[in-house]
């Protein structure tokens, strides 16, 4: 903890001077609304006691005062009083801490092809089912890498869900809590034939569209059918180096994803790279199969073609694709806004079985955001 | 339909005179990309066979004949032969159909405390789900309004669950699949106390949120404990006609919601109000409990509370509000992206039991334009 060298206040504002040299402007309003007391606080679950419009508008600082490692502030016009622990303010301080908490790619390490060599992220699924550390360690693959691979789980019809309900709760959706991934005859979807799939991210005409995807691998003994995996935030940032124009066009056109069969009607209108405020990839949609009649004006489409062709092309180049074979008792977990998957065709004798299954990602991070807390 | 009257080509361009006078121009690309032949898109799903890249980036039109309904299209330089239904050439043209399709403000019907007189929408929930067209103009309600209230419904524990079934699927968080809502001591959620409760859609610190609610009231005996529901899309709508500038900085400031009990650590970084590229309002977030530490730059942050605080002025002016209390039996089903509820206190003697569950608008809409294609 740094302690404090030095406070000055104005009316509308706090001046901490820290000890290690750093220096906090705190505005009164910010401070008022971030009171941390048990009146203004849910101390169980930190959830705020009161609306943004209990606070006058002209709230100020009247009085500070040090006592002990506490900065207590009383504000005018309303009198209130607050306590500010020291730690607390050097913590939240936004001007000493601005980096922001999502799943921006900024928060990423992104990867290509050759990134792991031969050492995929892998927990047994044993040790990720009973072992806090490895399971800390494999959600953090996921967060980290969008993906995780766990080995030796039980070739069980179900296990899947099994696995979701280690870190978070199953996404049910026309497909069932569960789905089959095997050749089918008179397939609703191409995923259940045995043709190859090119790279795509699952559901974007689904929103909101399930985060997390699992396949789990029960029989491999068809020949080909490998699996393959791209992380899409670093296409889509070698789209912006090769072209600020096409990665502009992408984030900023909408456009339609349409899946529909005897069963279902599913439409989206999102753009295929989304966006934060500070202009960072949080999310993707890729899926040619699926994006529905492009009803854009006539030259928002001639942007759009090269840009997407553009982004196509690179999700091609064979340097930015992990390919591996999933073998029997091996569970795929994956980030579905995040890390593109194919298949390449396989054998028609043999035999390919996948069970598959949706999550979410608020599950998944906050099962981590827990295990990261108790440390 | 409409018939052709004449048609033009060019390498770059098909050019359609209609009989009703309209016109279409259309891209070469486009209608290589658009290809309905069954090579081209499974007959099944639509769904598109081919990758962007699999057509030529310099796809010219070679040749173009009237046959029938059907205009024959040959490109070059792959050779490729289109036929194209004239009915759905003119259905898809996007130069004569731009309106897009999402969930967006420009299709909503907004509303005000008074828009609906007494007659809010309602359907009885055995009609909902035994006649298809009780259960469209449910739905559409839905779309539309944002809401509709359920009439007779089983004060049957659980029951909250088999009314999702008619439409989607349960969403499950950590609050269960089904959550019970009455004063509880040593609540966790300030939901589950007997406090009013300030309009608020619920958890926006949810990565995806739910964007489905409903409350069922199985017991409704205490004093007060009216329902309030807003119109949050009318609220965006005020502020933006109020203040462009405010509606901007709300749309373009992401902030972070956070959640954190003994079994959950909930963190989302989103915008209050989510805006498409044409800037149209799709998708609100707004809850005071639950906005973590605002880390914004200090201008930002100046920005930033007065926008919030004329939403909030604007969601507290009464006639924006319908007020209502909820009856035993009576079920309401909402949008959790567009409408704000709230909750009078009500008195410690006598008792209110509400069971809630979440769902996602993927399956309610999904079961809508099913119903609607289907008429």
């Amino acid at each position: 903890m740094t302690g404090i060298r030095e406070f000055t206040f104005t009316a509308g504002e706090l001046e901490i001077y820290w000890e290690d040299a750093s220096h906090s402007r705190l505005q009164a309003l910010w401070l008022r609304d971030h009171c941390q007391m048990p009146s203004s606080r849910d101390p169980k679950n930190g959830q705020r006691l009161f609306d943004i419009t209990d606070i006058p508008a002209d709230t100020a600082i009247r009085r500070a005062s040090l006592e002990g490692d506490r900065l207590v502030i009383e504000f005018t016009p309303d009198g209130h009083r607050s306590e500010f622990e020291l730690d607390w303010l050097y913590r939240n301080c936004y001007c000493l801490n601005l980096q922001h908490d999502d799943r921006s790619e900024i928060h990423k390490i992104l990867w290509h092809g050759k990134s792991f060599s031969d050492k995929l992220p892998r927990q047994r699924y044993a040790d990720f089912c009973k072992r806090r550390r490895n399971k800390l360690a494999a959600l953090r693959a996921v967060r980290d890498y969008g993906f995780v691979l766990l080995e030796a789980v039980p070739c069980e019809s179900g296990q899947v869900l099994e696995a979701i309900r280690e870190f978070g709760f199953p996404r049910e959706t026309n497909y069932g809590t569960l789905f089959e991934v095997r050749a089918r005859i008179d397939a609703s979807n191409l995923a259940f034939t045995n043709l190859g799939l090119g790279c795509h991210l699952d559901n974007p005409y689904r929103d909101p569209v399930p985060g997390v995807q699992l396949l789990h691998c029960l029989e491999s003994s068809a020949e080909g059918g490998e699996s393959v995996l791209q992380d899409g935030f670093m296409a889509a940032r070698i789209l912006r180096e090769e072209s600020p124009q096409h990665f502009a066009t992408l984030s900023r056109t909408w456009i339609n994803f349409r899946f529909r069969d005897a069963t279902a009607d599913l439409r989206a209108r999102v753009p295929m790279i989304e966006v934060n405020d500070l202009d960072e990839v949080v999310k993707l949609r890729y899926n040619n199969r699926s994006i529905d009649t492009l009803k854009l004006p006539s030259e928002r489409l001639q942007e759009f073609y090269p840009a997407y062709r553009h982004l196509a092309e690179i999700l091609e180049r064979p340097d930015l694709q992990l390919q591996f074979k999933l073998h029997a008792g091996e569970l795929l977990l994956f980030d579905n806004t995040r890390v593109l998957h194919a298949r390449r065709a396989y054998s028609a004798g043999g035999t390919r079985h996948l069970q598959g299954a949706y999550s979410d990602l608020d599950g998944l991070y906050s099962c981590l955001n827990l295990l990261e807390s108790r440390q």
